[in-house]
This record gives structure tokens, C-alpha cells and sequence, in this order.
């Protein structure tokens, strides 16, 4: 399978049989840290939220039975014997024809079933009025009634926002299992990469994919590793990728991977273990020469050196797989339609991405067009994007004037549209 | 104003003239860490991307005005002078009749102006027959084609994602100016409120907000600052928000603001400087007591103790306002439309926004419907729900199968549409 230039589908089918990406382990993390995490664990309520019976109102504590002949007019009165506080145990027993006091939030006392809104009373003294009925549970919020003891309340796989957050903490829980981010090692290859900040000798560019892969695992809810830039020499790289697959879940390699002699990448990576080199060269353009090897069970993704391509690559095919071994759930892509404003091109028989720009014309209309920098091997065409086209390997053009659909590469790529 | 109870849109214009959010600061950052920050700064390119002309292609030197006859019959013979390398400085000239052996990515050599295909040459010892013509510039990448240096390449207020991270680090850039994350302090106050992972006494609750509103924070772009606790003393809560304000950009109180004898946070904000208190309860439902302050210069968000009427207000009036504090832009809401399931009403004369879920029936239809619990005071209704209805003030209700817009909580809130 060495050497067979794959369409993107088969490539994505056989990626698919040899690697099923999971997530990479469990931690036990403090509340705080939780944000953006994914659960681990099923969550069980260890208690009632509430944990007692409280008043939602401001008013007097009764025995619902004590207020059904009350009305506007002829109020029916109870005896005072006491008052009840927020965030105290009520020292008060409510028997027949008596009341407490209370407040918003504070525990109902014993005997008590409902409470009255002061809205509905009046007082002389150690007199209170009730100018309503109440029926039993009114203006009351039950132990439990929110989060039941022994209830599940969040379920494994579930992302922890701020919403959640806050669940966990009503249970009075300050850890919780979430996944493990998946350590994802990074290497750049080439004689031609130098680390930014550094001086730049002449014929040398500077390293560019290393910097974008690490934002990109961040993207995906993984750890980036750089492993900075290793020299084109077989025992090096060899050395180099063995150590990556030591210390991470998953590697990704760029450049050394097109034809050339230098290129060794994916003979390098097929000896280190089994199944080695599944996917060796894609019929896609840009990205042609992503080699993808699972090795004892880990992927090493070695993407061309070209940051455009590689960039496009990692968002195609290892993206998804970060995300699961992440825990995160599979993305639905961000997808619009937009009208093509000029006609474009798929390069022959492979399955083409160009990168695209939308405007909105006088009409509100959605415009799509390739980003002017067409150049092979441009850093730029990514970041200038708001997202690409894909044409498939059939097809001949998308005309001038057809609809066709936009990957958005986020949310906010899209224009402002022109007030009408 | 005092006490006077304002219309949401009220509300956020007195909000506006009073507090024109703006980043708190800009520090330099390394590379590394600049994902999903925003740049403080126009980024202008300190060198040419590529620094030098580069060949895009395997393949000769040469120069183009030599090959002008050649065609696949009629090859032009150049004399072989040397080969350029990746990662070199050329160590040849090509002189005319001459050319040399490049490979993809490598320096174009001196007098040399374009670079032939291998596949459109042929050789023997020393002599390399073009069987093709190439145009001056022809597979060349010309020394800042990509990015020119003086050229203004990103933009201040653009966030950082992996793409434009690999255009800083084409530009041997290490470090970058971005705005401060602003410190957004969060105090919980009642007597009621104990901290998760301490023993629960009688009569008291979990204190939900701290946590829930820290992730909001991070959510925003913010670093939360979770200050505890704080007791319903008047000395000890003028100390805590006055400590608060000292070591943050912007203050969220929780609890303490509803109408009762120990809801004492409205006061002591509002003699802590200059305007103070400025919205004191709003017509809303849920988030009544809502009360904001400006205290010379810092916004004092004091929020109800619910937890879902909290989070709400959060997300109404605290979220846009930190956004911009980080540097992030207006955030355009994520909307959708759907058909409403049941009557849904109004709190009469307030802006009501009631949790919903959404569900597709067998047609693919999505409707709407208010979250189940919709228990005041309940901790899970915002963590049920997909997002929220808005009904104005004026609207009697919102009738079954009137189409409806939804806000969603996310882009994940949406649940898998059937297949048809």
C-alpha cells in the first residue's frame, strides 16, 4: 500500500480501520481547573439540592390547613411563635394555628407545609393575618425537588461549561474525573528550518508549522509537545520520532515527506513499529504528500512542510481524531452557501481546497471568491481565508454564479452584512 | 434612580453612557502561549516572506530567455554548472547557457530567473535538455510574495488562532503584544452560602455562583479572581468589594440584593465611589434584583443569588461587557428559529427569558419547549436547557406553533436532526 495515491475518502476509510481514536485516559481534576474539560464520569448526586425545604418567598411559615377559610376579607389569624433565618436551622416548631416568620431562602420550620408572601398578610403584634390561602407546597421549593439524591445528574462525555460548573458545585464537589488532554508531540523536519528568534542564515526560512500545530492541538483540546526541528538524517529523525512516541499520545511530523531524496520521513517512521505507514500520499490538493503511520497503536501524522497545505491537513484529518482522544464529541462543520464570484478550478483528479474569501454585494447577497494570494506554499492564504471550497475530483469547474457551500473556519469569519 | 425599576433596554443604555468598556492593558506574551488571546498591536512584517526567491519545484535553474525555443521536440541543451541545495546559500552562478539542479524550497541561485520541471528535462553527464520554455518567474517564488517587509500582515484586535500564529512565526517572531485578560474579581455574599468541600450545616446551601461565574469569566476572555464568601456584615462587605476593586478591573457580587433587611449590597456599593449605583433592578424575569455600579471607573456587577437567574443576567449584561475588556469583538448571537410546543407567558410588564429545549419530530420539525423543572431558584434548569426564549414586555404570550427565535447557550445546544 507503500506509495498508492489514495482519494481523501479511501484515506479517511483506511485511517478509520487502523486507528479508533479514544480517549487517552482519566484525571482527577479541582472544580476550578474544570472549565472546557470533558466528564469522565457519570455524576451521581451525593444529596438533595436543595438539601431541606425552603421558602421562595418573604412571609410567614404555615400549616397549609390552617389558611384554607382565609380570603381578601376575612383573614384568618395565627400566633407568631418566632422567626426563621436564612442559613439557619429553624429553632421554631409551627403548630396549628401558629406561624414563623421567614424569610426568602430559609429553611421551612418543622410543622410547616407552605409558606404566605408578606404581601398577603398583616400584623398586630403577635397577631398575623393571612389575607390568602395557601395550599400545601406553595411557595415552597422541596428538598430535592432540583437535584434528587442518587439522581445522575451529568453524564460522561459531557463538555463542562459554566452551566455544569455550577451543578457540580450545588453538590458541593470540588474534583471531578475528565478526560486526560492527549499529549501530541511535534516535530519539524527540513535543512531549511531555522526557530523563530533566532538569527536566519541565508537560504533559510523560518519554522512555521510547529507554532500553528501547537495552536491547533490547543484548538482541539490537546497538549502540545515541540519537539522543535530535528536535521534530515535517518538515525536523527528516527531517534527523534521514537522519543515523540515515548512521551506522547500522538505525533505530528512536517516536512521531509514529498519525493525528494531527503525525504525520509515515512521510510523512517515504517520501521518503528506495526501496522507502520498506512496512508503514503493523498490525491488532494494542497496536502499530496500527508503520510499517516499508526504505530503500537499510536498515529504519527507527517504532513508536508508547506504551512498552507500542512495546516489544511491537520484540519481534515487530525483534527477529528485529536478531538475523540480529547473526548470531544464529533464536530459538525460550520457550513454556508455563498454564490461563486469567479469560476474555479479543481487540480486533475484530486480533490481540490481552495481557500476562499466572502463579501457581501449591494444586495446582500453571499459572495465567494479565492483569496488573491494563489501562491503554492503561501503562509499567508490560510490567515487571509474565512474558509475554503472543496471540489471534488470529478468535477470539471464551479461556474461563475453557482451556489455552492463554504467551511467556514469559524464562527466569525463571516462578514458584516450590509444593512439594507 | 435609585430603586427605580428600569426595562432591560433601559438598563443597558444607562450602562452604556456609564461605562465604556475598554481593554484593561496590553502585556508581551511568548508565541507559545498567544493562542485564542487578541492582538494589541498591527503586526508589521520586520523581513520578506519568503526572504529569498524560491524554487517551487524539483527541477533546473535557469535562465528563462535561454529556454525561449525550447519545445518536446526540439530541446535546448544548457550546460550543468552545479546544484543548489534546501537550507544553502547557492554556491553557483548560472551564467547564460548554463543552469543547475534545484530541488523544491531551494534558493534560486544568482543570474538565474525561473526553473524547469524535471519532468520537462532530460539529461546526459553535463548536458540538461529543456524540452519546454518557462517565463521569467516561472516556478519561482519571488522574495516577499508572500509577505512583504514594511507590510502591515495582522491587524490589532485580530484574535490569535493557529493560522495567524504560523504567519507571526514566518516572521521569526517569538513574542507579541496582546491586550491583558481583564481580572474580573467574584464574591459570594448570604448567610446561607457555605464554600464546596466543607461540611454542609443545617440550613445552608452550596455557594454555586463563585464557580459558575469564574468558568463565565474564562468563557469571556477574563481571568476570574474567586474572593469567597463573604459574610451580611455591612464593615465586612464594604472591605471585601473595596479589596476587590483594588485588585481587579471589574467586581461580581452574588446574592445580598433582593429586597430584605440583610440585602445590603446595593448600599455599601453605592458609597464606594463615583457614579455608584446605577441600574437597581431591572424588569426582568428572572434577574429582578439585578443592580450595577460604577465605582470611579470600575463596574460592580451585583447579581442575584439564583443560580440560574445569575448566570442569566451574566450572559444579558456581564458577558458583552468583559468581551470587550478582553479585546474581543460584539459577539453576534446565536439564533434560531422554532416552533413553539407550548403556550409560553410573560412575567406581567417584565422582559421574560424562559430556559427551553429544543426537539425535532419525525418530519424534521424543531420545536421548543420551556425546560421541565422550571422550579424558581432551581440550579439545573440553565444546565437542562438548550437555550433561551425572550418574550417582550408587551407580548401576551407566545402561542403553540408560532415560529419563534432561540437563543442558543451554544453551537453544541442543537440536537441531531433525524434522517429523513
Amino acid at each position: 500500500m507503500f506509495r498508492k495515491l489514495l482519494s481523501l475518502d479511501e484515506a479517511k476509510q483506511i485511517l478509520k480501520q487502523n486507528f479508533s481514536p479514544k480517549p487517552v485516559g482519566v484525571e482527577r481534576i479541582s472544580l476550578s481547573e474544570a472549565h472546557d474539560r470533558v466528564l469522565a464520569e457519570d455524576v451521581v448526586a451525593p444529596m438533595d439540592v436543595p438539601p431541606f425545604d425552603r421558602s421562595t418567598v418573604d412571609g410567614y411559615a404555615v400549616k397549609a390547613v390552617d389558611t384554607f377559610d382565609a380570603d381578601e376579607d376575612r383573614p384568618v389569624a395565627l400566633k407568631l411563635c418566632g422567626q426563621v433565618n436564612v442559613g439557619e436551622p429553624p429553632s421554631v416548631i409551627v403548630e396549628n394555628g401558629m406561624t414563623a416568620e421567614i424569610v426568602t431562602g430559609a429553611p421551612l420550620p418543622k410543622g410547616a407545609d407552605a409558606a404566605v408572601m408578606l404581601e398577603y398578610s398583616s400584623r398586630n403584634d403577635d397577631n398575623v393575618f393571612m389575607h390568602r390561602s395557601v395550599s400545601k407546597g406553595e411557595n415552597v421549593m422541596e428538598a430535592g425537588s432540583d437535584i434528587q439524591k442518587g439522581e445522575t445528574i451529568l453524564r460522561r462525555d459531557q463538555r463542562l461549561s459554566s452551566r455544569e460548573i455550577g451543578v457540580l458545585a450545588a453538590l458541593g464537589l470540588t474534583e471531578v474525573d475528565v478526560y486526560k488532554r492527549p499529549r501530541v508531540a511535534i516535530l519539524s523536519t527540513g535543512a531549511e528550518v531555522v526557530e523563530p528568534g533566532k538569527p536566519l542564515p541565508s537560504g533559510k526560512i523560518y519554522d512555521v508549522n510547529a507554532y500553528s500545530f501547537s495552536a491547533a492541538v490547543l484548538e482541539c483540546g490537546g497538549e502540545p509537545i515541540n519537539l522543535g526541528i530535528v536535521p534530515d538524517d535517518r538515525n536523527q529523525l528516527k531517534a527523534a520520532v521514537k522519543k515523540a512516541l515515548n512521551s506522547a499520545d500522538a505525533v505530528i511530523t512536517s516536512g521531509g515527506v514529498s519525493v525528494g531524496p531527503k525525504d525520509i520521513i515515512p521510510q523512517v517512521v515504517d520501521t518503528l513499529g506495526k501496522p507502520g505507514v498506512i496512508i503514503s500520499r493523498i490525491a488532494v490538493k494542497p496536502g499530496k504528500p500527508t503520510t499517516i503511520a499508526i504505530v503500537d497503536g499510536k498515529p504519527v501524522f507527517s504532513l508536508p512542510g508547506h504551512p498552507t497545505s500542512s495546516l489544511l491537513m491537520f484540519h481534515m484529518l487530525v483534527r477529528p481524531i485529536i478531538r475523540k482522544m480529547a473526548g470531544r464529541p464529533e464536530e459538525t462543520p460550520s457550513v454556508l452557501k455563498a454564490v461563486a464570484a469567479t469560476r474555479m478550478f479543481p487540480a486533475k483528479g484530486r480533490r481540490t481546497f481552495v481557500m476562499v474569501n466572502l463579501n457581501y454585494d449591494k444586495t446582500g447577497q453571499l459572495f465567494v471568491s479565492p483569496v488573491p494570494t494563489g501562491l503554492s506554499g503561501a503562509i499567508t492564504t490560510l490567515a487571509k481565508a474565512s474558509g475554503f471550497v472543496e471540489i471534488e475530483e470529478k468535477q470539471q469547474f464551479i461556474d461563475v454564479g453557482a451556489e455552492i457551500n463554504v467551511h467556514l473556519f469559524s464562527k466569525n469569519s463571516l462578514p458584516t452584512q450590509p444593512s439594507k
